[in-house]
């Protein structure tokens, strides 16, 4: 039985072993959540103990932002010809590398800084890998708060059963001010079809579902490193 | 040769066609822009004047907010059930009813709720009909303020020309706060492509192109009113 320590210390291991893909001079997307948090810091560490040197980073939450303040990490806007490498944690994954992300809200400004990626990766404790992705957690949608309501009828009609976030009893906002309706998918579901139907859908901002983005995972147990590839 | 005030004859006769579509008890979908006012503004007197009664609206601005509520008309918030009718503006329109909108800045709630619209009409002057969408305004794209340089590279990299739109010496902002990216597209284009293309992008919120959504388009000449109708 994996106690809550077990589970942070795996978290942690897979972004150290993630942290070692970072050359000198790189530019960096850190995510945002508790498993990119291990390795902002570890990164921090690195770069003020002179072990990588040159490194730029570009946060995907404000959270993070504040975060890499602290550690000393130096921060930039998202530049128009991306990043080297982007790492971050998931809610899901399953053995293609398809990926539910967004529990924490940082979805659309994670998505924005994967896709510009050379090279994004992954993290986490192995208890995230899933046979189905939306067999545990929900996939939550960014939606504008103009026309939620009705954003949230024409996700039903996809077939999904959406909930508006609740935060300290208020709606949740992202960092782009907007609010995130977590969806439960009915399995088995097509996903690739219902990432492009929620992309058509007017009023939602992004989804967290990172069908196409991942080139790696790391993925932490007592058995020791799983490295997940992308399958050629 | 026509008059700025022969345009707006036009623009407001195409208005009051469509005021006519109006029916008792309807919950009307009110656009943005010079073309839109004409529409409210009648709306709002025959209301006043008995001539059609227990009508409701949703504004697709706050401008449009503000002036439905001086011309008295009651508004309430997009409901999950959609509008029965939506009336607005384009900047052009060919012959099989695809509009671009969206230099009035409104185009995302503009298309939430002419997607939620039983039945969605285009009004404005004959001067908006095109053969070819693009062809004279630019395609206007709104996107999040985080990573706007990279999702600028993005469209680029669709053979888009984005600028970013710029009002009074500042950064222009949608009323979700967001800029805007105003896109010369290179003709011909497949405009079906370049929209899915466009809507799959993270950073991204809604575009201006309204392929599917127009029912009926009135515009108006000094030969008479034509209707245009979404081929059966």
């Amino acid at each position: 039985m994996l106690t809550a320590s077990d589970i942070e210390s795996q978290k942690r291991l897979a972004a150290l072993a993630a942290v070692d893909l970072v050359e000198n001079g790189d530019l960096v997307g850190l995510g945002t959540g508790s498993t990119a948090r291990y390795f902002v810091e570890e990164l921090g560490a690195r770069l003020a103990a002179g072990r990588v040197t040159g490194v730029r980073c570009v946060a995907t939450s404000l959270a993070t932002e504040r975060l890499a303040g602290v550690t000393g990490l130096p921060l930039v806007a998202l530049p128009a010809s991306g990043v080297d490498l982007a790492v971050d944690g998931m809610d899901e994954v399953d053995d293609g590398l398809r990926a539910i992300k967004g529990l924490g809200g940082a979805l659309t400004r994670e998505k924005i800084v994967a896709a510009a990626a050379r090279r994004f990766v992954l993290i986490g404790d192995a208890g995230k890998r899933v046979d189905q992705l939306g067999e545990r957690t929900p996939l939550p949608v960014e939606v504008l708060g103009f026309g939620r309501e009705r954003t949230a009828r024409l996700l039903e009609d996809l077939g999904l059963e959406p909930t508006l976030r609740v935060q300290s009893g208020k709606e949740f906002l992202t960092d782009n001010g907007n609010p995130v309706l977590d969806c439960r998918v009915r399995l088995p579901a097509d996903l690739e079809e219902l990432a492009d139907r929620i992309d058509r859908l007017p009023g939602v901002v992004d989804h967290g579902l990172f069908l196409h983005h991942a080139d790696l995972a790391f993925l932490a147990s007592f058995g020791g490193m799983e490295e997940l590839r992308r399958p050629e």
